[in-house]
């Protein structure tokens, strides 16, 4: 495996160069020091969003293995200073470890992010949170007990793509009011992944697709409607297991009170697919790309706003136009900021940790258990309980 | 009004201009000759693709008041040529009309289109083609006894795009085994059509949004799926119904036999939307125009194929492709073309009718009244009986 961090080409075309970013750990000493626990290949992705982001150092890897996050360590070009510990308590013992990322199996996130909460490191946590939400409570009132900053790793909400579109939802002249959203996130999951991942082992993310890409999903239909919890879910008729009884393809709707309605299908058994749309009484927004950009310096959405026909109806006036944000970072790098932010605020400036991303995680995870649940009642419709 | 017919600035931007086209009755003996039963906003359109189309010519329009459809036949600038009569029978009754164009309300559809097939007349039916299947199946067997052929109004199926899209569908190395569709048409339609529209109409077209919308998404999922009839279908909760009962705003999602699934959205409430994405094991369709086309003269969609990510899942690999077909026709004039062409078949070839287009109606019908029923029901799952 070639240098993530010194090796410039693996960067994207167009994003800053890393390695002179890897000496602004002794430059910056109000930086938040990163540890992470585990040699995920998502961490790959995260600790150069770490060394990516101007507030952020990564400063510590830990795994049940020392000889593993050595290796780990070396093959991704971590920088020396990096220290690299044989187990994930040893990263939270180190005093001067600000924060944690955990991308672990969703099985471990409990007693890790708990005990991490305890030794008082903020917590960035993979998605899915929990694999209940009842168990992602354990974690928030753990992060809010202890006073540290609680964000899961839903990356491209962190886009400025996101914030872009958000801004345009919220005009009523171009929007309107929101009626429906749909998404969809899949992918054609290869014969070993179904086979060996963790995300089809029923004792590690046994929420299967419906945790892993249903996630993301749940999130955009949520944030499209600005975390208004729907009334009703009702999984969709037909979801795939394996034989373990993970699900690998499923779906839902949602209906709210005021009568707005969502749908999402997420699999593990189809094309990458990645569409969110969002319809609203004047305005439709189209992307097909929101979970990963299709590039990563630059994301695009179209917004069709008070759409109509030509006399003859034979065309669309005015036709729906083409946004393109372009970023300096990466949406991971942004995310590892703006976590980076909120706790250089707790750290620095005694402020209270950010309730709004716990609250949204938690949203989030209430959804998906209530699909889970229909899906486990034969796809019937279930009131949600907040 | 302004001409439709004599002024070439109401053609679209490229297409070719009327005007030489009316001379060409007198030129071409073996085109087919249209009537139109009634003075319909969408006759309009349909006039002009039969004026277009090199196999057809508007011969003659009947309303039931002679002053309407005079005001209509100088309104929209017919040639002088095109006979105007004050009833339906009166076109049905002329022994030169080959073909009738039949945009009435759907409770009209069975006693005219049952008369035209037993005068011999060709019948060119708007979509819904019935309030229900068993009442559509009057129509089919008055055309099939007398050897007429059937076709429905729905436009966007001849269009070269669709050809071009079933093309790169049908490519298994393109696109994969179908796993699903998933197509929205919604519009927003102003307060006066919700309250005087035929479409909001119990006695008139009773199916409402699913009759009008949904047809159009319904039959792009059995498009997608090569016409196989799903399993089940089940209404999506949250339908909205106007004070007479007719629906506004309704959705469904759609089982089949192989675990293929699709799900549907159609609306009167919501800004105009027509998206169809179709997902297979290894490519992705995308188009946000699927009925009526952006432009008249060219009409796009894209395709992920085989799509993953970069290394470290910063980005696409490949990029999905966009794809434009360009046209020298408007699609409805495609319409209207491949119906005289079948005619012609039948009236100069002595061919039996083409079976392909009313099992296709059919299809539609079935799956149509099968929401219907769901929706009427609760939103059970309900088996189709085809």
């Amino acid at each position: 495996m070639e240098s993530l961090f010194l090796n410039p080409q693996h960067s994207n075309a167009g994003l800053p160069d890393v390695s002179p970013l890897i000496g602004k750990m002794e430059m910056a000493g109000n930086q938040i020091r990163f540890g992470i626990l585990g040699c995920a290949e998502i961490a790959r992705k995260v600790s150069r969003a770490i060394s990516l982001s101007p507030n952020a150092t990564l400063f510590a890897i830990g795994s049940r293995s020392i000889d593993k996050a050595k290796r780990y360590a070396a093959e991704n070009s971590f920088p020396e200073t990096v220290k690299v510990y044989g187990s994930y308590e040893a990263v939270l013992d180190d005093p001067s470890v600000d924060a944690v990322y955990l991308p672990l199996p969703t099985s471990m996130h409990v007693p890790w992010a708990v005990l991490a909460a305890e030794k008082k490191k903020h917590v960035l946590l993979e998605k899915p949170t929990a694999l209940h939400v009842s168990l992602l409570d354990r974690i928030l009132q753990a992060c809010e007990s202890n006073g540290v900053q609680f964000m899961d790793g839903t990356m491209w909400m962190h886009n400025p793509r996101t914030h872009k579109m958000r801004e345009m939802l919220s005009n009523p002249s171009l929007f309107g009011e929101l009626k429906a959203v749909h998404s969809i996130f899949g992918f054609c999951a290869n014969s070993d992944f179904l086979e060996n991942d963790i995300r089809v082992k029923p004792d590690l993310d046994g929420l299967g697709a419906l945790g892993d890409a249903g996630w993301y999903c749940i999130r955009s239909i949520l944030w499209a409607a600005n975390y208004e919890l729907p009334k009703t879910v009702t999984a969709l008729q037909g979801p795939v297991f394996n034989k373990a009884g993970v699900v690998l393809s499923c779906g839902a709707s949602l209906l709210w009170e005021d009568g707005k309605s969502a749908t999402f299908q997420c699999s593990f058994l189809m094309n990458l697919t990645m569409d969110l749309t969002v319809i609203g009484t004047k305005g439709t927004l189209h992307l097909n790309d929101f979970i990963i950009p299709f590039n990563e310096t630059s994301a695009g959405f179209s917004l069709a706003s008070e759409s109509g026909f030509t006399e003859l109806v034979t065309g669309w006036v005015p036709l729906p136009s083409n946004h393109v944000v372009t970023t300096d970072l990466p949406q991971e790098a942004f995310m590892v900021k703006e976590f980076a932010s909120l706790v250089g605020n707790i750290r620095d400036s005694a402020s209270k940790p950010d309730a709004k991303w716990p609250t949204i995680s938690r949203k989030t995870q209430l959804v998906l258990d209530t699909v889970k649940a229909s899906i486990d009642q034969g796809c019937v419709s279930i009131d949600i309980v907040s």
